[in-house]
């Protein structure tokens, strides 16, 4: 639903609202006498029962609340044209909305497609609407879908390269300037100027070769996490796109089991470590004018065997490229002309022109060590190197740069609230001094996301804890617009009872970080706990909003959670320290352990603990059932990984090459420590077409077979990492909750004198 | 152990008698006083505690006793050569045991190589073994191993092909004279006169044609029943073979997830229901003088698209081959000219000459149905068609054709005295008079094998139910020698509470063929049952021995085990009728649930039963719960089939094919009454690898999962059909035992009144 704090917001936008029948008074009287009776019956027993009144009155949430529609959280997908956006209603409609006029037009009627499965994207003209749908996900990030530009005049134009009617294309999107617009075929890259004209091949790949031009392979989705590997400068005149050639990569064999006579088997470059990883090229073409292509050259030492980690256009013509070598323990940081091809390594730094690039960098903080913050570069190359200029300083870090304008200020996102809080704050005139917009903006929201319209007079806040909120605003005016505020869903959980969050930092000899949800009342009560482990370099430990089954659990089952953020290789948001990745899975789980012993909460009940864990999250809780006897009355590792030798060639970061470092795989291997797993209870979650092979379980199960393990299993046939199957995801969810619930309902045998529930 | 009737026996031969160490009185002395003490206080309670007292003295078999040595049955591998045995000792020694002599010599010392796992053939000149080692099983028959040649007298010699030195091949077998020797490497088969020449290439294909000579393929497997596609002649003269031809056959993949950095498939021709079969041609070659070879030709009708189902030399010059047409309804039984390579269809029956070749044919009894006996046809082409002419009449079956002189008789095994029993016959002079050679041979034993020796003088006979006895006799005299008691075994099992074994039959509209094994002193309680379901055209009523895991559940647990005979299209072993193919499923759903209602056993208890089965038993596994509403506690299904249409064209025979009998296919599948086993409990076992492709599991899985089923999962990563791992093993059974024992130890909830045991 969309609202508005302001006065003059147009009707039309309010599209949640319905015009009712005629009102029987009559029946409303009865129902309410009812209503009453029942009422008073409830509150009559309730008192009787116990003395937390107030809290038996809110029903627990259950799957099916999780399953029905009125606890779904609405993304709008806010798109920005200048001074406008584009957005997406729960009803599937394509709106736009000014700023400037507070009008509302439909850019797109649900009816004229299925608006719901599709992506869409304005042009920058805003004439037309780029829509994908037949949307099929490949790995992680990327997916093939069929592409249509609808002209907000007329109707439907279908976009396909030149050989190929109604083709599935890899990718295609809008450029800055226009109705310019790229897109992806066949691991190719065509250029359109315009809607009308015709596509332009910028590439010609041998496809036996295995390259793809623009887009990441399977490595590149976890080197860049995007999908998309081509850049647009601002002006729309150049396109920088990566080139990834995979011919030397080893290919992995997924079998699909499903749908078939004979299952169809998926073959795709995929570099384990130690194996041959893709070469990478950066490649800049000019789209005005004759289209002529330069490669940008790496340094050196990053010529070959290495990744290509970050991309970005810093002016018109200059590039910031971030090469990382094989082993990632080394990275140089070049900008690179994009009409020579030249690019240099000693990047100049600050200097007092007017071209300066902003970037985040790790800046010592004295004794409380290194935090993330902005630094100031010179984007034109100059005198040699100077420290940079840090514009921020303190025991916290900036984690998103939202807006650089000179005049307005700089905009970014950072820790200084509190660790697991983002705020939006402004540097308005330059040096260490910070103004917090969203700090009292919403009450109760700790944690902000925030997209700049291009012109940067606006922006977009959502508002990710407690119920998800959309919000439009001006640098200029502090009122603001509602987009989307959840309404249903925040009714929905009024009248549920949720835990609780707590945020604890506890003193072991690295910091933990400790989030915990609490059934409400929890101090009254043992609770069993549920230990949910994250991956290293990622924190968990944050305000961000997650209805999802552990809630359930907590709400329905009165199970207290847990997520710990330990020590890890990548310093933001917390304080680096100087761990030896290849002790990070045992040293995570020394951490977690010690949270166990340090917790010491009074209400948690340490017979009654399980853990939860998901790809490096799944071999933790496996390394900390082998680490501990029977501590864990049962786990749940989905998707785990069991040795790092069968895992991607990225993941070497942790552990180095296999050939060195034999004894380190060795013994990070969950494999050669399975008959300590023979007495605990756990159950192995796996889809078998999972990015986090299916290897990894079938290798595991065919040892504990052998040790005659009590573990359980549950498969999902041709399932991925992120499961698409509705009906996959929802028995995922209650299985998730049924046996975790069953194994901590009563206490272990050992102790059966009293039942605290 | 080899033990002897007679008393000339030489004492090499008692191998299991060891001297043991001078005896110590005085300690043997105050251990039977303890042992005494303590069994008379065993006693006392026994008495005490129940009735049954003399039951309670033994003891229940268990899953240690059936993984320990002691429990294993001993298969000597008894091989004819003509007046001798060779043999395998259990340590591993091959001997051989000459008739005439009654003397011993060993052939084959375990110290020379581990023998334990090698097969061994013996040259008919005796002069050779043949060894094969390294056997690695392909598929239910077949396999590849190294094979070397032992010199009684000298070393050993490898086998290998011209080319290729310590290559492993696909076969290697003697000939039946002197030592000649055929072997298959690389789907080719190569000719050795004898052991010293040079081996001479019969075949040569071109392997991207995907053609094997001599073997089956895996096709061949499942119609021949047996590895071996090649047939010599008695002289040793001619090789008739199968050359099979797949290049039309779709390739199925089988993923192989252990060992290697990337899993590594396994790709091989299968056709699935419907899919292009493989073509074949049977050829003869000349092997005495210049190899020249000849195709027999098939009959017209059935030169596409049909399957040989039997070869068999039924003198040196002519074969006796039976084709049989796609859809397995139609079959013509045709005598080749090797010389010339016709083949006459008008088989020319019983002449007066004395070429006359016997087979067992189905003969109509009166209106008890049609039952398998021994007919006469005349080898040499003669009048035109007459009735055949039969040896053998009545309500019974003759199931296998042992041996055939002239002069001594035809030796027979047949279901006269039992439908679960196989006694070995004579037939003395002809018509309708014959002689039972076992019927009171060994004491309790009702089921024979029976092996003879090359000039017929000689028979070897394995008794199979009770305690294995493998048996050597002459044809001329009632006296014989024991090769293997399994003595050790008989001792064990002394001690152990075994079930009782009963046979019974139930007047269904069909005659229903009950096999029961009750625990002991059955009637005194009420027990749980679990069925287990058998596959169609196989009789699994018999009174065949395993020492398996149902006889542990039985023996520990007290649960009663059912094996059922329904109606089949095959009408070995029991009267035929007119049942639809297409209808057997459901058909034997039905008859499972007669037995059910029909049985009304006093000492059963029919809250508490269970199903088993494998492959077409885990496919009426799963009908069956489909069909009923939690009637039984829970049950397992073993790679079960889940839809006809992924499984072997070869069963077309039951459905037709896909593409005219959709309807048909449809109706069988299981995957599309998935919902009906929504409130059923059950387990599923399947290997990665299983002939019966994961692919049935994982889309019966994917539907599971869609109705949220309350079903559980075993994987065995790698494994085929059979288990090969011996962990692989033991886990499966402990398995069966602990599930089906936890399922049904209790009543379910439902009534809780009483606990009768």
């Amino acid at each position: 639903m969309i609202a508005t704090t302001q006065q003059n917001m147009t009707t039309e936008l309010d599209l949640g609202s319905t015009d009712g029948p005629p009102r029987n008074w009559k029946g409303i009287g009865i129902a309410m006498v009812v209503i009453l009776a029942v009422m008073s019956l409830v509150l009559l027993s309730v008192i009787l029962l116990t003395p937390e009144s107030h809290l038996l009155l809110r029903s627990h949430l259950t799957m099916e609340d999780l399953e029905s529609e009125e606890f779904k959280v609405h993304d709008p997908r806010v798109a920005w044209l200048n001074n406008e956006v584009a957005l997406r209603t729960r009803e599937g409609h394509v709106l736009s909305f000014s700023l400037t006029s507070n009008l509302t037009s439909t850019l797109l009627d649900n009816s004229s497609l299925d608006l719901t499965t599709t992506k869409f994207q304005v042009s920058a003209d805003k004439r037309f609407v780029l829509l994908a749908y037949n949307v099929r996900p490949v790995f992680s990030q990327s997916f093939t879908a069929s592409y249509a530009i609808y002209n907000v005049a007329n109707d439907l134009l279908e976009l396909s390269p030149p050989e190929r009617q109604k083709a599935a294309l890899q990718y295609a999107s809008w450029g800055p300037q226009g109705n310019q617009l790229a897109f992806v075929f066949d691991g190719d890259i065509y250029y359109q100027p315009s809607v009308p004209s015709e596509p332009l091949r910028l590439t010609s790949t041998d496809q036996e070769q295995y390259v793809v031009n623009g887009l990441s392979d399977w490595t590149y989705e976890e080197v860049l996490l995007t999908y998309v590997a081509h850049w647009w400068s601002v002006d729309g005149a150049r396109l920088a796109y990566l080139s990834i050639n995979n011919s030397a990569t080893p290919m992995m064999e997924i079998p699909h089991f499903l749908g078939g006579l004979y299952p169809s088997n998926v073959l795709f470059p995929y570099p384990k470590a130690g194996s041959s990883i893709p070469s990478v090229s950066l490649f800049v073409v000019n789209l005005y004018g004759p289209a002529h292509t330069l490669e940008m050259m790496p340094p050196d030492s990053f010529r070959a065997d290495s990744y290509i980690s970050m991309v970005t256009w810093i002016s018109s013509t200059r590039l910031a490229v971030r090469w990382l070598n094989r082993a990632q323990n080394q990275s140089v940081f070049c900008v690179c002309e994009a009409t020579t091809g030249a690019c240099s390594e000693d990047v100049p730094l600050f200097s007092a022109d007017s071209s300066v690039f902003y970037t985040i960098l790790p800046a010592k903080q004295g004794a409380r060590g290194e935090y993330h913050h902005i630094a100031g570069l010179a984007a034109q190359p100059a005198i040699p190197s100077v420290p940079p200029r840090f514009l921020t300083s303190g025991s916290w870090d900036v984690t998103v740069l939202c807006a650089l304008d000179e005049k307005a200020g700089k905009y970014f996102l950072s820790t200084e609230e509190s660790r697991h809080s983002r705020h939006l704050y402004v540097d308005l005139d330059g040096v260490f001094q910070r103004h917090c917009i969203t700090c009292n903006l919403i009450d109760g929201c700790h944690f902000f996301r925030a997209i700049f319209s291009p012109n940067q007079t606006h922006f977009t806040l959502y508002c990710l804890p407690g119920i998800p909120k959309v919000t439009v605003h001006s640098t200029k005016e502090p009122s603001y617009v509602v987009l989307e505020d959840n309404n249903r869903l925040s009714k929905a959980l009024e009248d549920k009872r949720l835990p609780e969050t707590l945020f604890r930092t506890l003193p072991a000899d690295n910091h933990l970080h400790l989030k915990l949800s609490l059934p409400q009342g929890y101090e009254a009560n043992l609770h069993p706990l549920l230990i949910i482990d994250g991956i290293p370099g990622s924190q968990s430990v944050t305000e961000e909003f997650a209805l999802d089954w552990p809630l359930v659990l907590s709400s329905m089952h009165s199970v207290a959670l847990a997520w710990v953020d330990g020590r890890s290789g990548v310093g933001r948001g917390q304080k680096t320290t100087a761990v030896d990745p290849r002790k990070l899975g045992s040293m995570r789980v020394r951490d977690y352990l010690a949270v166990i012993l340090l917790m010491q909460l009074p209400y948690i009940d340490d017979r009654r603990m399980a853990l939860y864990g998901k790809a490096f999250g799944g071999y933790l809780t496996l390394k900390m059932l082998a680490a501990t006897d029977k501590l864990f009355q049962c786990s749940a590792a989905v998707a785990p990984i069991t040795d790092f030798r069968l895992y991607a060639a990225f993941s070497e970061r942790y552990l180095g090459l296999p050939a060195k470092e034999e004894h380190a795989y060795s013994t990070a291997s969950m494999l050669e420590e399975v008959n300590k797993l023979k007495d605990e209870n756990f159950l192995i979650l796996h889809g078998t077409a999972d990015r986090v092979h299916f290897q990894h379980s079938a290798e595991l199960l065919s040892r504990l077979v052998k040790v005659e393990a009590n573990y359980s299993l549950q498969l999902y046939p041709d399932e991925g990492h992120i499961l698409r199957e509705p009906r996959s995801i929802k028995h995922f969810q209650r299985t998730m909750v049924n046996y975790l619930h069953t194994c901590l309902k009563h206490r272990p045998l050992l102790d059966p004198i009293e039942d605290e529930e």
